[in-house]
């Protein structure tokens, strides 16, 4: 399984994907699940990806790389002229992926399964954030919800709809994903450190983070350590029933 | 979807559940998933249940109510001597109504779908707590794990695997179920108040507390907003990242 989050807030966008992967629970790797196009001063998108991993890297590989056709070449993530047009582009793929691979899929008894975050701007262009799903149809984050969740989204949720909005600071964005990912981390096995986490000022036009999170991280432990702490003291300080 | 979670602690058990049930969104209502059989002074059990609603008011309804069949009359929770002999006896009510229904429910298309979690005590036994599954086999609460759930059990996991464990007091034990039912009715709606709470102290015999609880109630009120409050405030003393 895999849990990825974004947050398509008032200052920015939040990134944070797991990298673990596992065929059964005794096949487990580690793969990174964030692609980031960054052309500074022009145009910087991420895309988180879930499902099945060869058919999200086909998807990747396919909206990354230009390759050859009748019709002459593929348009690519870094040429597209709007992150609408973007979105679309990684829908093809998905549509494309699913032709090719979805028959013989299902003849094996493996599901199609493939879920994207893409997020990111393009210079003159608005800041956008989506959630492609595998029929390549897709949603945008909005004001009233600002985050989206793919992979084992449950034990994150409760954290996000309590506190989170879209006015939430960029950086208590990020201490929230943190928080939402250890809490599935904590709870999920197939969700494994480390983690990659890309943080986007609103018309900054580059990342202003971009950050592989391993167990050794300082901050990270910090923030783990303390939020257990800070629940254990909030719950002993509720009263008492008065049943 | 139902949500139910029971702690098996060194002071005595707490059992919460809540009373949505629902076919389709269009189609929700009320009912308690809490049976009670108590006999102050000689036994209390309390069982919790999730699934196909006729599922388990017919596992229910098996082993609350005696039969006559060839075979003399059947025996009930109120009757068994053991909380094994009550673990087996829901056991084999569930192999019954699979026998029975399980054939036309698959032919319709319909699962088979009970868990049950059942805990208690009998005079001069051990205290326990049990997970029944749809295959009518069970799992106890050990001092290791000394929380079962049932239902959408992921929304209300990360607390309790956070801050519970077996000495964890009873009161502060009925604090965390109200959390993480709390995280549960926020962010799914097939889990819906009002809950039912049952405490029950090691050795009583009887149960401490036995209350329903509504939207009104000014103690769960107040946890709510206090543990939403609480959060906001530790996540903003958390240090900024230096990233």
């Amino acid at each position: 399984m895999t849990y990825c989050v974004a947050l398509c807030l008032q200052d920015g966008l939040v990134f944070l994907s797991d990298t673990r992967t596992n065929a059964g629970v005794d096949n487990i790797a580690t793969f990174s699940k964030m692609n980031v196009v960054e052309v500074p001063g022009e145009r910087v998108m991420v895309a988180l990806t879930a499902g099945n991993l060869a058919v999200t890297q086909a998807v990747m590989n396919a909206v990354l790389e230009s390759r050859q056709t009748e019709e002459g070449s593929t348009k690519t993530l870094a040429q597209v002229e709007s992150m609408l047009e973007a979105v679309e582009l990684v829908g093809n793929a998905v549509r494309h992926v699913y032709k090719t691979d979805g028959p013989t899929l299902q003849a094996q008894n493996v599901g199609f399964d493939v879920s994207i975050l893409l997020g990111g701007q393009i210079k003159g262009r608005r800041m956008r954030l989506f959630q492609i799903y595998s029929a390549a149809n897709y949603i945008e984050a909005t004001q009233d919800t600002p985050f989206l969740q793919i992979g084992e989204h449950k034990y994150g949720k409760p954290i996000l709809d309590r506190v989170l909005n879209y006015r939430t600071d960029l950086f208590d964005g990020v201490k929230l994903c943190f928080i939402s990912m250890d809490s599935t981390l904590r709870s999920n096995l197939t969700v494994g450190l480390p983690i990659d986490l890309a943080v986007y000022r609103r018309d900054a036009l580059k990342l202003d983070v971009k950050r592989r999170i391993g167990d050794d991280d300082p901050y990270f432990r910090h923030v783990r350590q303390k939020w257990s702490d800070s629940l254990r003291q909030a719950y002993q300080a509720l009263p008492r029933p008065e049943y």
